[in-house]
């Protein structure tokens, strides 16, 4: 807010070749459809590749120039970590001045790290430990035992279960519950008998996690999320759940208990995944899929679908499934005119 | 609570006319299975025709008369409307009395209407500014730079990130987080950078929001809920998008970055819409429906299933699906015949 | 932690039957996958056999035991029963002490039982009622005429709206919201008119409910969730819902206004169910299903897909539906043979 850059300035700062004025002054960033003079903006989508001939904007990051734009074009292999090279030009992350408030109620036993910052109506338990830099915004409770690591962000009414381990430099966001009880109960002859939940969750580092997700205490061990992992909103993690390292999910998935997700998956939005079943590195899985057993990459790389299938298939069979009406037609047409052949 | 009407004075109240004993007096509202003598209810279900005619309610609220039965009718062409009356003046809201609690955190630099109640462990960031007569209960955490109309209602641990906009009479309830960030990352060889999210969101007037319902600010620009929309809980609103007036989602619905729902939209439970896309103004969405297209109003009004189809063709293809194994094996005596035929 | 106990005393104090070497000293509780000398497992899932072969494991709790194990065994009728009591000797619940902080409110109309605790930033309104022993922790919410049994274990941030009762022994999980207003909206020529939502939530004993599950108020009367049902995180129950005794639903399913579920109900993972229907007792509900009618026993006791049908169906449909492009080809083969001959 209120920065100035010269566009030459701004490509050498994002890595990015400027074609086109590199003495224009740009002095903010704006989507496509509204960027306008003086504005910098980003092409991510070829649909919007109209947008970029018509735009009035100072600038487009792109992987290219787009021919009959007036825009200068800032080139870069990879446009969508340039964008946000420029975003965080024109909006430096927030500083927080640190400090303890003295609304929050902090054990003694606790270990807080330099210039951490807890906010207002923040608990931390006994033996709880905070690393360097690491902000706790209002109402965040931290429970006995929980150790949160450097350069984290926790935001409003996060709740930390006790024994919770987090990593260095991860963020969650507001309401989400890390370590709560896993789903386990024995039926009995009275009813169900509770599984005492006694393991932990532990987020590595550099993972994000969204509001109102919640991540289940493992029964015995570990419910782990690794290095990198980003989850949206209101996804549900089970009891003893592996999430591998730079896999990302969407909001509002679900996966039960003991199922190990691998590396760099992607999980679409609702998204349902059973227990004690394995996803290999890599996948893909669409949006609102169903997965009742282990997928394989050998099989496909991308599944879809209620029973999960490869997506190519599912495909295939989503075009016909409305046209289902018609092929019980068809078919009833072909056994008339076998009988009517037949009654000859 | 301890209130009588005469019947006819309730009638004027509610713009109802009363068919039967007009002075009768009530003194209270009760589920149509459930009420008795000195009750009045409501039928809106035709399928509860039978509860009518059997009631011992003194007054039933109704469309036309039910034949048989020997209570009274509040007459209505919105009966529904009416019930909301009814039940209001029987149950009048309850009023807070205001105030700031010594217990809340208030900002120097924020501003607060006339007749504000700031409930204990309510936090109010810099610059923030909260409307006449609202009240914020307990644990609600107001960032930085929020505003918040007049008369509205901001129920416990609601979290409001720095920047969002909250129109007037606006409702939100327990635990719903309004502008964290979207889910954002680009994609690098040595794992996610995340795109900073530097927008904002907007609750227009009288809105409603439900518990942990979660909507998330715009990367660049604004997420936006417009006047009178409704949402039910636990919905994901992803950044950027807009949702249009007047229109109603059903708890669990999700809908991604970007997409633009029109107004007078109703969107059933779980649907999940993808991103970038549009729904026009006044369609339907079926329950747990999949919406990977924009939606137009000249192919159908009304759509269900995944992927989402026109909903007379998913209720055909829906009652065909589990004879399936059936037209297999029909399919399979064809061929079957076919040979036999071949073979002589 | 830091406990040991004699084989022939572990059993005696679970009710198992020890065969091997009862004199064997154990001192802790490990997964299967993991456990060693010294330490007690469980076989629950028979597809995990072979671990109980190869463990090194000092004890292995099971229906019976497995041949060619070097463990011993604690052969029990109900397992999974066995293990949570060993689970329990090894890791006894954690005792809070029991006070009222200074940074709490309090309300002073309120009745608290003996022995509560009401950890900081609680705050518990005008005519409130906790039973003995009750937990409230951190950031809890507890309204106006809320009631409270003895015993249970409130998690933080849990808000209780106004007139909700709570019953004996109930764990409620952080976040999750009790009596939010029910989703109900008169339509009218200028935008929706709010019901007002004055009936309550009755949760009665022994209930456990997940972290960020919302149960919203009744319109009239009661949504109640009856004894001994267990609901995971993230669920959704309409208004005027009953959920039956020892009734148990998984994560991230939904259940809309007004319908009844019966006891002992099992229910899936995102299963949604439509409103005003009923589900009869001891019923289960596949995950991912979608119920638009009332579930009957006497068709079947299992229900998948979407729309619902029975268990055996949906598992024939569900193998057949990637085969659907295929049966178009085939039929399209048929009507073109048919031609052929036509054509002669």
């Amino acid at each position: 807010m209120g920065s100035e850059f010269r566009l030459s300035d701004l490509a050498a700062r994002i890595g990015a070749v400027v074609v086109g004025a590199g003495e224009v002054v740009v002095s903010g960033v704006a989507p496509i459809e509204e960027a306008g003079p003086g504005q910098v903006t980003f092409l991510a989508n070829p649909k919007y590749q109209g947008f970029a001939r018509d735009s009035s904007a100072s600038a487009i990051i792109a992987r290219e120039p787009v021919p009959g734009s007036r825009a200068a074009f800032l080139v870069s292999d990879n446009p969508y970590h340039a964008f946000a090279c420029v975003i965080e030009a024109f909006h430096p992350p927030a500083v927080s001045v640190p400090g303890i408030s003295d609304r929050a109620v902090v054990d003694p036993s606790s270990r807080l790290g330099t210039d951490v910052t807890v906010a207002p109506f923040v608990s931390i338990g006994e033996g709880a430990e905070v690393g360097d830099r690491t902000v706790l915004f209002p109402g965040v409770c931290v429970g006995k035992g929980v150790s949160i690591g450097p350069d984290c962000l926790v935001y409003p009414n996060v709740v930390l279960y006790p024994g919770v381990k987090v990593g260095a430099r991860v963020v969650l966001h507001a309401g989400c519950v890390i370590g709560s009880d896993g789903f386990g109960f024995a039926p009995t002859s009275d009813g169900f008998r509770k599984i005492p939940q006694v393991g932990i969750v532990e987020v590595e580092d550099d993972v994000e996690v969204g509001a109102n997700t919640t991540i289940d205490r493992a029964t015995l061990g570990v419910t782990r999320v690794c290095r990198g992992a980003k989850l949206d909103n209101l996804i549900q993690v089970g009891h003893n759940v592996v999430i591998g390292s730079g896999t990302a999910i969407a909001a509002q998935a679900g996966i039960s208990g003991s199922t190990r997700i691998g590396s760099r998956v992607m999980i679409g939005g609702q998204a349902g995944l059973a227990g004690h079943l394995e996803v290999e590195d890599g996948l893909m899985l669409g949006a609102k899929c169903g997965v009742p057993d282990s997928l394989r990459a050998s099989v496909s790389r991308v599944w879809s679908g209620m029973p999960a299938m490869p997506h190519p298939t599912w495909l295939r069979m989503a075009i016909l499934l409305p046209k289902l009406p018609e092929l019980f037609r068809r078919v009833k047409r072909l056994e008339e005119g076998k009988k009517t052949r037949r009654g000859k």
